[in-house]
């Protein structure tokens, strides 16, 4: 370790692109998202463009230093943790990495580095007048590099699906030899051969660096909110899914349930309170007619399920300043939670299965939550069969339970044809789940790759692949 | 080969599924729809399930035959032709594999084996009653093995994507080992490492045989069509551009050409007729009121660029009749062009670049066409940014013009950020194009995947990769 921080400190000669304080080697393996210790990193290079990324690769190679990518620091499953069994570790910082290279607008494309922000990204387009979006909405501060290295997803997956469709047209990637390759060129659609990009698209940095995207963005449209109130999650699912097969043009549908609304209700911004059952919260995007006539089918179809028939138990709500302040507290709720429980520390699963499925799941985890006596809010983006359970803990018995309980939903997720990780990534809290989920063989391959790409095994070792305790 | 012969013969000893008459091992290596001479293989195995394709691939092993899947035979660049360099090959018929193994409508999924045509499937979900439909819509003919195998897409890319999106959610493989994989389970989205699916789409049967597809299904909406009159190509791709930017809801958006109107014109089915110059066919699909609203942005966008101010040049076409039939004469112009120029031959080019470069690409390719005194209509997915012009020939002389500017055109392509194959594949005829294309690196990194996948070289021999001639 010790030469090669020696060779990165001549690689990087400028003061301020090499770190080994104690603080920021413990800051870029940890997040503030996640429940688990990430350790310290041995030394953080903030590099500033592609060439920085292979000087700081081939040091890594050469001293066989893993070597660990970083930019948004969102991550919730230990994907950018240093690697508990190595001796020691390099983390690369892209988050200097942030800037929109290109912006096509007649090709509705971008180009821009792996730092950037999804949501500085779409802010600088709204600033700038053009009436297009990014619309993967993971959470706030997540970059494009991170996004792609984990196959994120967000409330806007309901209408225009995940990191893993084709809003990323190409990459740049720098690849373990120290290779920098290209995926593709920018022609929205090829059939030249398997896109390369989806290799990179969930690996979580085990197989390169994403340095830079040619992104495809979608048209800006206007947007308008409503509320359901159901009786139980069942009807909730229910209602959602018959609208979508009817072809309602919804582009979010978030469950949130009694707790949830709650916590909105007691701490939120929005004025408006809502009552405290197991709701949906939707977002209809398109002209005013297009908004009006899917908000007239949500409304008959939420009310065959019991929401929408009783008095303000769905509610459109018109003034567009009520509608931000709503979806504001849906996207603070891991916050607003913790601030209705205090003391208590929540750990948030990602449970995804067929949508029909999803009331079962949901049915089982909050039966196991009450057995085992945990405080459990689920939120749930109810149109991708995928929720979160933002389990509590205060103490270690219950630290214990919900470990325990972790696992139980998971392995019925599994059970149920589903997965244990449905836009988190797997990290390495994860990796104990794959063999069930994927099967042995699906597994195997996946590792072959790996081997082919990585053969020393210096990339984000410990993460993603079971059977890798580096 | 004679050995393997045996082996087959005692693997598969039903009288039917096994030939060798010269006729089928013609048949099975060439299609209607190309240009090129595939060749003949050495025995055709018509398989009728996963395990069929697992003892055709281990024998194929064992006495290093090469390996060719087929199954819907509509293939155009020579991808199910056989290896020309090897001493004999085996195809693996799927076409019998064409079981739909399960419908999930709340899930809107369908399980199905390889060998299922999409206009099949989406004629029994039809038929059924299913309000749902699988929206990758390349020839007629097509099944969802091939689709896979050549990252298809179609008509309704513009609106659904292609074959690359999320449509593929999971499916079955035999490895070049004899391995069967599943790729995933069955929920709509997951985020559990990099997606093995992907690898196979695109990849033209060269990393393994898919034999069953869970595919994602969307809403079957009531659909209306439009056709709009321009004085050029320019005119034509603006005026798409800024339709789709402004969120038109557009499923489809159809340049013709002057010539195909002629021949629709001519030969078509659709009782009306239209101006014989630059044409956009638009389709349009969801309830009365978005169609309406729809139809009334494109007839305000068209009008500025020359389209629908006159009289005659923008026609909704109001009978749902006349609509089908305009439909069918576009899915039917290769067919209608050939007998507007009886004697000539076609081949069909797939150029796909960023749209706003859509229109140089096309006048740069009239120019050629004209220079060299070629007929050449274009059909194009304008709102792509890929198009197809149908170059006709009828002497040697044409023959050898006709390769000279298929060379030109696609080394413009990429020139301009494109791809030499928007949707048709690489096969045997397109692997020139791809070191420039997609660079060293890229395709470096594609074969060294293709070696630890297929260290034999037996799955697909001589196409895609440009190195290999076998």
């Amino acid at each position: 370790m010790a030469s090669a921080l020696e060779d990165l400190r001549a690689a990087f000669p400028k003061p301020d692109q090499i770190s080994t304080k104690p603080e920021d080697l413990h800051a870029y393996a940890n997040s503030t998202f996640a429940h688990y210790g990430g350790g310290a990193h041995s030394v953080v290079v903030h590099v500033e463009g592609t060439d920085d990324v292979v000087k700081a690769v081939n040091i890594s190679r050469k001293h066989l230093v893993p070597i660990v990518a970083y930019s948004g620091g969102t991550s919730t499953e230990g994907s950018i943790a240093a690697p508990a069994h190595a001796s020691g570790s390099l983390c690369v910082d892209l988050s200097r990495m942030n800037k929109i290279l290109e912006i096509n607008e007649a090709d509705s494309d971008v180009i821009c580095q792996a730092g950037v922000q999804w949501n500085v990204l779409n802010d600088v387009l709204k600033d700038k007048g053009i009436p297009l979006f990014f619309p993967l909405d993971p959470g706030i501060g997540a970059t494009v590099g991170g996004m792609i290295a984990q196959g994120c997803s967000g409330t806007n997956a309901v209408k225009y699906g995940t990191a893993r469709a084709e809003y990323i047209i190409n990459l740049t990637a720098v690849l373990p030899s120290g290779e920098v390759i290209k995926t593709r060129q920018r022609a929205r659609k090829s059939s030249v051969g398997f896109d390369l990009a989806k290799l990179f698209i969930g690996a979580e940095g085990t197989l390169g660096i994403v340095t830079e995207a040619t992104l495809r963005l979608v048209p800006l449209l206007p947007w308008k909110v409503a509320i359901a109130a159901f009786d139980n999650v069942d009807d909730a699912t229910q209602a959602v899914l018959e609208a979508l097969n009817k072809g309602a043009s919804i582009q979010c549908a978030e469950l949130v349930d009694s707790i949830c609304i709650r916590a909105m209700n007691t701490y939120g911004t929005c004025r408006l309170k809502w009552p405290e059952t197991d709701s949906v919260l939707f977002k209809y995007a398109g002209t005013p007619a297009a908004i009006a006539e899917t908000a007239e089918l949500v409304r008959d179809v939420v009310a065959k399920y019991g929401a929408g028939a009783v008095e303000g138990r769905y509610t459109f709500v018109e003034k567009d300043d009520d509608a931000d302040a709503l979806w504001i507290d849906r996207k603070s709720l891991a916050g607003t939670l913790s601030r209705l429980h205090p003391g208590y520390k929540g750990w948030v699963t990602d449970l995804c299965v067929p949508v029909s499925r999803l009331p079962d799941l949901i049915k089982f985890s909050r039966a196991e939550f009450d057995r085992l006596g945990l405080i459990a809010p689920i939120m749930g983006h109810v149109g991708d069969g995928n929720f979160h359970a933002f389990i509590l803990a205060s103490n270690d018995e219950e630290y214990q339970k919900r470990k325990e309980v972790f696992d139980t939903i998971a392995w019925k997720a599994i059970e149920l044809d589903g997965t244990c990780t449905g836009e988190h990534g797997v990290g390495t809290v994860k990796k104990k789940y794959l063999p069930r989920e994927l099967g042995d063989g699906t597994l195997a391959l996946m590792r072959s790759i790996k081997q082919t790409l990585d053969p020393l095994n210096l990339f984000n070792p410990g993460k993603l692949y079971p059977d890798d305790e580096s």
